[in-house]
Order: structure tokens, then C-alpha cells, then sequence
């Protein structure tokens, strides 16, 4: 099957909004082994709308069609499909009765608006919204579109990737004759021409069927082993091979070989031995604490978080010695040590973490420039494991990314030590 | 003049690689009045490109192209270009010359293939390449394309950044004859329909050349005025009249009309009064802290935050009484009101926001379901100012984001309203 994309919306070609729901849904896609041909963002415009997806529909098998589902004058999407498939439009129960539910949960009168939302085209498969309002349809298309399909969802794209998780890939999945497995595996401390350097051999003899991919992201390199072909057990054998052989090349790098993040990861290795986390952060300013918390269950081992940006917060809340920082600067490992310290005395967790350092723009001195961190990370039984000053490149937000991984990165290698 | 722009590139195709150079490329073209009425993704192969690029140039005046001008085996969008033009190539002495300085610059022998490097479409005019070795072309299309202009420029970001900002833009400037201006309006605490329903009466009388966009995000919806026309006073004039009638009857929900968070509004009225602020998080879990101190020169009102998870920390490290969470629930409006105290004691500060709520996915009850969030805001000189209780509907993910949302749009009220 071949797929194309076509993202609706004005502020695309108005450069107001990066398309990240076409690289979504063609990263979905290609999981399934459905290769996109072609990704049109066009205007709002229902004539234009109309136009595009003809165009795509005569190509491609699937139409993928984000945006102008809304309840605005400006979502001509479900307008412009009747008018290209002359069909009309049906009330759906489901959605109504969804609707109706989502207004009485949240004590709001049902409006006839609502009737108007409920509305999908015709003959067409209904795709549930669990994460808003405007249904999404899969419409299995006729006569001069014959056997292709065209999938329409909102442009949000919470609503958009939820509905492509729970609906889309698994309607399409079933109607697809090829297999295809992915193994992500994801690093952590390793450059990309580094890991590709180590791995070099590997790329070279890799099975027919099989492509590596690097995903570089702000914070690190992960890779993408993917195998397609026809028959299941042949599939996953290569691509389990491919995938043994990176581990005992680099395992050392490696956090994860499946889709988890590295904050899932230490929640996991700390849940199994029943002990909890405590972060006190001066530069990343509550993202650790934020990552560590965006992992369903982390109450279970997570306790608490200080978030001491000023001297003073750093000396009266978790004891850091005045001293210590007039002499050697609050942006130095002594001061990270001993907010570390502190940490671990007033939460009573098992390790303590702690970042102190220069996000920028300014800030920045000849001796400690934007960009420079200190970290600690102690245990409650054996005091202070290890502190380190590292430096990185990026503006603001990239380097309190880049700072809390490697804090975080730091106590997965602790976990993993023992 | 009415431009499309074609983005070269497989790893487009396969999600492996966001557009954001397509979003720049627009927000550029836009600045001088130049529409864009379509964005194309599509394939490295040459007969794709040709086809897809002849498309493009029956429809736009320019079409601007990105990817493929590389010195790789797969680079074949020049190809492609002297295929659909019927062109030959010609040695650009510029360009070669400044190749040749590169190399020697960097100590590294002028070898053969440079001058294959400096190889241009026949009749192009040169864009230098200040960033990388690929050299840009602008082309006078003929015949069949009488008119229209093709540029073709590199993938790499940066290069065609510096080639869009030095080069293209400039050119184009000189040959548009329209101006444009957009206006952003940023909103908080009101949904797209509402939002819709209040300001029908100005959406039905818009000036002519201007548009109004509604860009929903997760945590809202905002607005953008866009007006086209020749006049750069008319242009202004009825941009204005559009934001102003907008501002008269929303502007309680409206927190900024130009391009600035939520945060670095609150942080500017912080600043702009000499005041600070802490934060008591729970369910947020850190991400309040992270967004404040997002703002570079945040560290001159932000004094420090507490990510009380447990309850003994909210408790040991706030003061929360113990009773007052037995008897009421650690996510209560008295609990709230209790951290926001302890916070704003603890902290010094002018300002203390708290959350505690349930963002999922477990730890729900049918009292207190998922999606609950308890805030509160006290401030220094009156104590608590006000708590909520408040529902939210997503995962867990986005319900700390919601939740995170509502408390720094608490925090703006506040300070707005005194």
C-alpha cells in the first residue's frame, strides 16, 4: 500500500506551524510498511481542499488528511470531501452519544451544535476521539477513487496521534500483506558518528530486508532497526539478530531496546528494589523532578523535589553552607555536592540528585560559561556517589534538556552498577 | 506573486525528519507578501522531483526547493531541474573560487570534484552558500514556465537559512508589490467554539485581504489577524481595526497580541514591579518551576519551588498540618491553600502558586477522579488570594500541562488585577 499526506490548515503555509503531525503519521506509516509518497500541506480553502485530495487520491491508496475538522467557520475539510465524493452526511450515534456524555460529565447543556458535530460522511467509518471533540472517519471510497481510502482526523495532535494509535494502524495493519518489525534501541553518553564508527561492520551486513536508521535527537542518538517482508518468523529473527549484534557491540550506551524513555527506565530499576528519588535542581529549575513525575506511578518512588534557584533558597532550604558558595561559586560541584547532601537529609529518599549550572543566555563568565553544569547524585547509605562538571552547547531550553538528562543518565548508570 | 515550496528528501517521507524548513521558508516569504498555496514534500528519486517541480511551476510565480543539491549519490534535484528546463550547466567561477578558498583555508587539497561542486544550472543566478559548499541557484524560467522562478537551495538548515535571509528574500522584495502584516492573539481560559461564538460578528465583516486563524494548542486557543494588500498604511490600518474590535470583546481571556508565553508575560509583569515569585507543586510535579524558569533572566523573580509529591514532604518540607490532609485529602482546596501558606513562609517570596490533583492515569476516585486539580495563590502582603477546584480531560501527560496552565493563568489574573 502507498500512502500520501495531506495536512489542512493556513498557519502551515503562513509558517505559524512546523508540520510535526505529517513526520507522526509518516513514522506511523512506515511501521506498518506503508510507504508515503508524497506530504501537501494546502490552505483552509475548501476548493483548494477538494483539489488536493483528488490529486492524492488518484495516486495513493491511503489519504491521510489532518485539520479543518473543527467546529469553525474556518474547518472546510468535511465540506470539501462531500463535495468531491458526492456524498451527503450522517448522524452518528456513537459520536453523539460520546458528545453528549463529555458535555453532561462536565455539567454543560447539550447544544444543537452538538447534532451538527456528531455529522460524519456517509458509508464512512467512524475513528473515536478520546482526547477531544471532532470524530475522525476512515471512508472507504468508490467508483473513480475505487478500493482507496480516504482517513480524516483533527490537526491537534494529541487528538490526531491518539486516534493513528488506537484506530488508524490497526485498521490498516490488518489490510496489509507485508510484516515489519521495529526495534528502537536508545543510547545515552554516545555521539552519533561515534555509535556509527562502533557499528560500522554491522551496517554493512545488514540481512535483505533490513534498514538502520539514526534518530539523533537534542539530547543523545537513538537508533531504528527495521525489517520488512512477508513472513512473520523470518521478520523478527533477522531483526532480533541485527539487534543482538548492536547490543554486544555498545551495550555499555544503551538504556533501552524497546520504546521507553529513560525517566521510565529508572522509575522501573527503582520500583524493583523499593527505593525512592529526591532532586534538588538549581539550573534545570524543576524539569528533572517534571520527567521523573511524567511517569504514571512515579508517587511510588518519587518524593520530592527542591527547586533552588537563589543562593538563599540553596542555603535555607537545603542547608548548602554560605561559605561554600561565596568560595567556590554556586555554580561548582562543592555547592552541587552539598546540595545533594542536603537533599537526601530533608527528603529521606534513598538517592539524591542535584544540577546546578548555567542555562543562559547570560550568566555566562570566561571560567564558567552558558552552558556549564555541575551535578551530584548521593545515596542515603554510602553519602555522595560521584559529582562532575560537564559542558554543553545549545540556547536555554536545549541545555536544561541536555542538563537533566545527563543527571538523570547519570543515576541510571548508579541503578545499573549495583 | 503566489509561491510554493517543495522539500526534497525521503527521511521526510518516512518521518524520520520534521519540516521545520518549510515552516521558516513560509514565515520568510510571508514577511514581504508573498502567499504560499502549497507545501510539497516529496521522494530523493529524479523522476519525482521533475514531476513533482513541473507541477508546482504551472501553478506559482516562485517555487522555492530545498534538498538534494548535496555532492552524495543521492543528490539529484539538479538533475532533475536540467531535465525539466532542457538546461545544460555551466562552471560558476564565483562559486568555484570560493570552494577552492574553503579548502585551502582548511588545509585540504582542491580535488577534481570541486569543479563539479561549482556546476550550475545554465542562465541561474548564484546564491552563495556563506554556511556549507552547496551553492544556491535562483532561475529565470522560460517558455512553458515564462515568468516564474525556480530557487533551489540546500537542506542543511543553517545554509539555507543564511541563503533565504542574505539572498532570496532581498531578490524577491524588490519584485513583490505586496505587503503583509500578521497579529497574534494569545488567549487563556476559553475554548475554540466559545472563542468563535464571541467574535462572529467581526469574523463576518473582515476587511477584504484579511484573515482570522484559529490555532488551537493543548492548553487553549490562539487567534492570528493576517492582512494582504499594496498599501502598507491600509495594511496596518485594517490589521489594527481587526485586533482592536477582537481585544474589545475578549479581552479579559487575552493575554498577549504578539509572539510571548504565558510565562514570559507573567515574568515581564513580575519584573516590571519588582516582585517575585515560589511555587508548591504536587501534581505538576515540577513542570510550573520548569516553565517560569524557561524564561532567560528568570532567576530575577523566581526564587525557588517545592515538588511535594509525598505526603510527608508536604507536610515536613511545607507545614502542611496533618490533619489538615486526613481530615480533607491531599488533592482538597484546603490542602491547596495550606502549601500556597507554607511556600509563600518558607520562600520570602511576593508570590506562591500551589497544585495537588490527579493527573493520571491511576489515582482516581469517583470524589476525586482523574483530571482533578486543587490550586491555590497567596500572596505576601493578603494571604491566600483565591483556591479552585478544577477538571481537566487527558492523559497524564497533558493534564500536568493543563493543570500547569490554569495556575500560571491564575497567577496572570492576579496580576492584572492588581
Amino acid at each position: 500500500m502507498r500512502a500520501e499526506i495531506v495536512s489542512v490548515g493556513d498557519e502551515l503555509l503562513k509558517g505559524q506551524r512546523v508540520n510535526t503531525n505529517a513526520a507522526f503519521m509518516a513514522g506511523a506509516l512506515a511501521g506498518i510498511g506503508v510507504a508515503v509518497d508524497r506530504i501537501v500541506a494546502c490552505s483552509d480553502r475548501e476548493d483548494e481542499i477538494a483539489v488536493v485530495l483528488a490529486e492524492s487520491l488518484d495516486r495513493a491508496d491511503l489519504v491521510l488528511v489532518t485539520g479543518g475538522l473543527g467546529p469553525t467557520r474556518d474547518d472546510r475539510t468535511r465540506t470539501a470531501v462531500q463535495q468531491l465524493l458526492g456524498r451527503g452526511l450522517e448522524l452518528s450515534e456513537e459520536v453523539f452519544a460520546q458528545l453528549e456524555a463529555r458535555m453532561k460529565q462536565r455539567g454543560l447543556e447539550v447544544s444543537d451544535s452538538l447534532r451538527d458535530q456528531a455529522m460524519v460522511i456517509e458509508g464512512s467509518h467512524v475513528i473515536p476521539n478520546t482526547k477531544g471533540s471532532a470524530a475522525g472517519m476512515i471512508i472507504p471510497c468508490k467508483e473513480r477513487f475505487k478500493n482507496h481510502y480516504l482517513i480524516l482526523m483533527p490537526g491537534v495532535p494529541s487528538e490526531m496521534r491518539a486516534m493513528m494509535e488506537l484506530t488508524v494502524i490497526p485498521y490498516f495493519t490488518a489490510l496489509s500483506s507485508s510484516v515489519i518489525r521495529h526495534s528502537p534501541i536508545k543510547t545515552l553518553g554516545i555521539g552519533e558518528s561515534k555509535l556509527a564508527g562502533m557499528i560500522v561492520d554491522i551496517e554493512d551486513r545488514l540481512p535483505e530486508g533490513t534498514t538502520l536508521a539514526y534518530l539523533p535527537h537534542a539530547a543523545g542518538v537513538n537508533l531504528m532497526i527495521s525489517t520488512i517482508g512477508r513472513e512473520r518468523d523470518r521478520v523478527d529473527c533477522d531483526n532480533r539478530s541485527v539487534v543482538e549484534a548492536i547490543v554486544s557491540m555498545t551495550g555499555k550506551f544503551i538504556y533501552a531496546t524497546s520504546e521507553v524513555t529513560l525517566e521510565e527506565t529508572i522509575g522501573g530499576m527503582l520500583s524493583a528494589r523499593g527505593m525512592t528519588v529526591a532532586v534538588a535542581e538549581s539550573c534545570t529549575g524543576g524539569l528533572v523532578a517534571s520527567r521523573l513525575t511524567d511517569v504514571p506511578g512515579s508517587s511510588d518512588y518519587f518524593l520530592q523535589g527542591f527547586v533552588v534557584y537563589s543562593n538563599e533558597a540553596k542555603e535555607k532550604t537545603l542547608g548548602v553552607p554560605r561559605e561554600t558558595i561565596e568560595t567556590f561559586g554556586a555554580v561548582s560541584e562543592k555547592v552541587a555536592r552539598a546540595m545533594a547532601m542536603g537533599c537526601l537529609e530533608k527528603s529521606g529518599a534513598d538517592f539524591a540528585l542535584s544540577t546546578t549550572g548555567i542555562a543562559g543566555p547570560s550568566g555566562g563568565s570566561p571560567e564558567k560559561p552558558v552552558g556549564m553544569l555541575c551535578l551530584a547524585i548521593a545515596k542515603k547509605t554510602s553519602g555522595i556517589l560521584l559529582s562532575k562538571t560537564l559542558m554543553m552547547h545549545g540556547d536555554r531550553e536545549l541545555n536544561k534538556l541536555r542538563f537533566s538528562e545527563a543527571v538523570l543518565g547519570e543515576l541510571w548508570q548508579c541503578l545499573r552498577n549495583g
